[in-house]
């Protein structure tokens, strides 16, 4: 671990921040001593530290982390995280899947802890807030609440999350689908860069052939809590801290076929073309018009488009494409693909060409808990900042927790909606803003029945 | 060579075809015993001769030839086709670029030769008439001729020009383009399957360094005529043996390039969209509408497009785009062009991307030379043939030989249009048509200066 990332003592680090930045910078939300707040510094400094595992050789913060789930930069981020972890005095232990779980006790032994975190794995030239920020600003809740001495109800469990992103072996939200139990046998059987991934979950110290005990029953979470950036330019542009995940999009994927007929592109007329890619175009353009033609926040993508043959003197026999949509109602999603199939249809009699949808994927949206969004609401409103509701397009841990405990995430501004890339970016004191919502959210949900 | 093509001669030829079916269906336009006549059944066995060198292994005639510029089966193909003219008493040379040349003397020997032929070079699985069939039917003309014991004023020479479809090397018309003098010296550096061009064409015969003597000055022939296969549907869908070619039409390339912004599919809200795959799918559209919007024969295609990032899941950033436009006349195809930098112009400013075109290469239209396209209409009229004049919206030697001859050029009709593929088929009796109207169209221009 480089010197930058020793601990030094929470005091002296608190003393520093007041120092250089002053205490109402710092200390977000500190209504009075007692309550517990939030120390912006601190927070900083973890994110900066683990910023250094993945970076590129020789570069700095700026220019970004390569942090691939189960990679050495993986290995050694997760250590550093533990080591802040048990510094904060924390029990740590990492559980069958790889996820790390470190627990602070509550005054009442039998109820349910509470769980809040998020992943620290990255994209290839990733940025150093999607994950990490989730993860050390829910250390930063834990060691907020040691600082004012308060112990809540519930115990508090951190949790971080393996391979969130899925470069390593494509699927993504590895360890929170564990937890739902969603991974199947066969999947430790895939090989990514010549390992098993049952072999790559032993590296970070997991046991693949107890998975199933990485399993959490439903109703034996209090509540699960994500802070999160929201890797769009929504709450950036409407200038408000802080977003109220109203839960976590469905996302149908299709993949649609088009058959023309190949010719040559100067001995055929216009007139005898059955020309492929003319066709995808105007379904293409279908799916955009479709998509925008109702109120609401769904979203509809063609994302990949594929000709043949591809050449210039060749009228396009064939294209391949990707159609994707993304909404919080499942009834919506449905009703959106018939009227994308109605006019494929259409397209199809009118171009003399034959196209097919078929699915490739479904998602299914993942809802937050009334409870929570209305309990975010009232963090946010406390601590003196703006909020506003709006789903998650991207998908997130919180989706596959929603399956066995009550979910809530919080988002922050990501600048100009940057994300996965170097450039991504919230403004610290966001950062700072974020955690204080999640604190307030934890202390409001142990005093409450969450449902 | 196979037993197949030893040559028979050419009286139990003309015999057996007699006997096989019948002297009305062997010897198109035979309208008496004085005049030259085209011997089908002759025409065919040379076709099937030819044909099995670049077949595939235990194929048969149905299953097409793969016989690539400079390749062995090239190689051994020419030596067939040299020894058939050869058979027929013609002089036979090789010229530096490669092309066979063989010479039947006129009467009168100040005068320049007339020049027919084509190419036997084929695409990989191509079929056996893209090619042979005018190099064969012009081989039958001199063949008829000396049937007829006739002696043209002009002396007639045959060309088999060398790499036409340029599967090696890419540019095609190779021994075309160094008949008009537009082969350039770096070409014979080029590198094709581990050979030099140079190397490839001394294979063939020919004497690379001494290319310029390939060349055919303006003037030193009297006409250029060539016979071919539409490899288009026009002639067979409107049930026409003769197509008389106006021109081979000019084609201007350009590249499209659509810069928006590559964004997260699920994050970014339809309204904040940058998406090139969008603007490139009007762009197409509005290639195909103006294109289509006037009358004429014009065509535009849009073969090639290729989308980054290229994933179901990203907004796509940028698209590259071939547009491709072919007619007649330059000024059409200008105007064409302006039309859709009007539209691409609107379409970037309406989508919020950026949308440049640059061309990439033009190729002159090359018109028939208007006597000789009366010439084979009256050919084919004398031969009691329906003929149709079209564009070649394929590119052919006779372009190349419009720099340097008056030219003219005959297409007979390919089944279903199809051609660069083992399904390629012209009718037997359809490839006599063609060759008669050739042999009438060279006697008329014997008695005539074209112009």
């Amino acid at each position: 671990m480089p010197p930058a990332f020793r601990l030094v003592p929470t005091l002296a680090v608190s003393v520093l921040a007041v120092l250089l930045t002053g205490p109402s910078r710092d200390r977000v939300a500190a209504q009075s001593p007692d309550v517990p707040a939030i120390n912006a510094a601190r927070l900083r400094q973890h994110l900066e530290g683990l910023s250094a595992f993945g970076r590129p050789p020789g570069g700095t913060f700026a220019d970004g982390v390569t942090r691939l789930a189960y990679s050495d930069a993986d290995v050694q981020g997760r250590q550093c995280v533990m080591e802040l972890m048990r510094a904060a005095g924390l029990q740590v232990r990492v559980d069958p899947a790889g996820n790390i779980v470190a627990r602070r006790e509550g005054r009442e032994p039998a109820l349910p802890p509470i769980l809040i975190g998020s992943h620290i794995d990255s994209v290839p030239n990733g940025g150093h807030f999607d994950g990490p920020l989730g993860t050390l600003g829910a250390l930063e809740v834990v060691q907020a609440l040691a600082d004012a001495r308060l112990v809540t109800r519930h115990p508090i469990e951190l949790v971080v999350w393996v391979n969130e992103e899925g470069v390593a072996y494509g699927s993504g939200l590895d360890g929170s689908r564990a937890a739902a139990g969603e991974v199947r046998e066969a999947e430790l059987d895939q090989v990514w860069n010549g390992v098993k991934k049952a072999d790559a979950i032993r590296r970070l110290g997991g046991a693949p052939e107890r998975l199933a005990q990485a399993r959490r029953a439903p109703g034996s979470i209090h509540a699960y809590l994500e802070l999160h950036v929201e890797q769009g330019g929504t709450l950036d542009k409407a200038g408000n801290p802080i977003g109220v995940v109203e839960g976590i999009v469905g996302i149908d994927r299709y993949e649609a076929t088009v058959r023309g007929v190949a010719n040559h592109a100067g001995t055929t007329p216009m007139p005898d073309r059955h020309d492929a890619l003319l066709a995808a175009a105007q379904l293409a353009l279908a799916v955009n018009q479709v998509v925008t033609a109702e109120p609401g926040r769904q979203v509809g993508t063609v994302g990949r488009l594929v000709v043949s043959p591809n050449a210039p003197n060749v009228v396009p026999g064939l294209v391949t494409m990707t159609i994707e949509l993304r909404d919080l109602s499942n009834e919506k999603l449905q009703r959106l693909k018939q009227q994308v199939d109605a006019r494929a249809a259409q397209i199809a009699r009118e171009t003399g060409t034959e196209i097919t949808l078929s699915p490739t994927s479904h998602h299914e949206p993942a809802l937050a808990a009334p409870a929570l969004v209305v309990a975010i609401e009232q963090a946010a409103a406390s601590a003196g900042l703006r909020s506003m509701r709006l789903p998650s397009g991207a998908g997130h841990d919180a989706q596959m927790a929603a399956g066995f405990a009550p979910m809530g995430m919080i988002f922050v501004p990501s600048v100009g909606g940057v994300s996965h890339s170097p450039k991504e970016a919230t403004r610290w004191e966001d950062c700072a803003r974020g955690a204080a919502v999640l604190l307030q959210a934890v202390l409001a949900s142990d005093r409450t029945t969450v449902r």
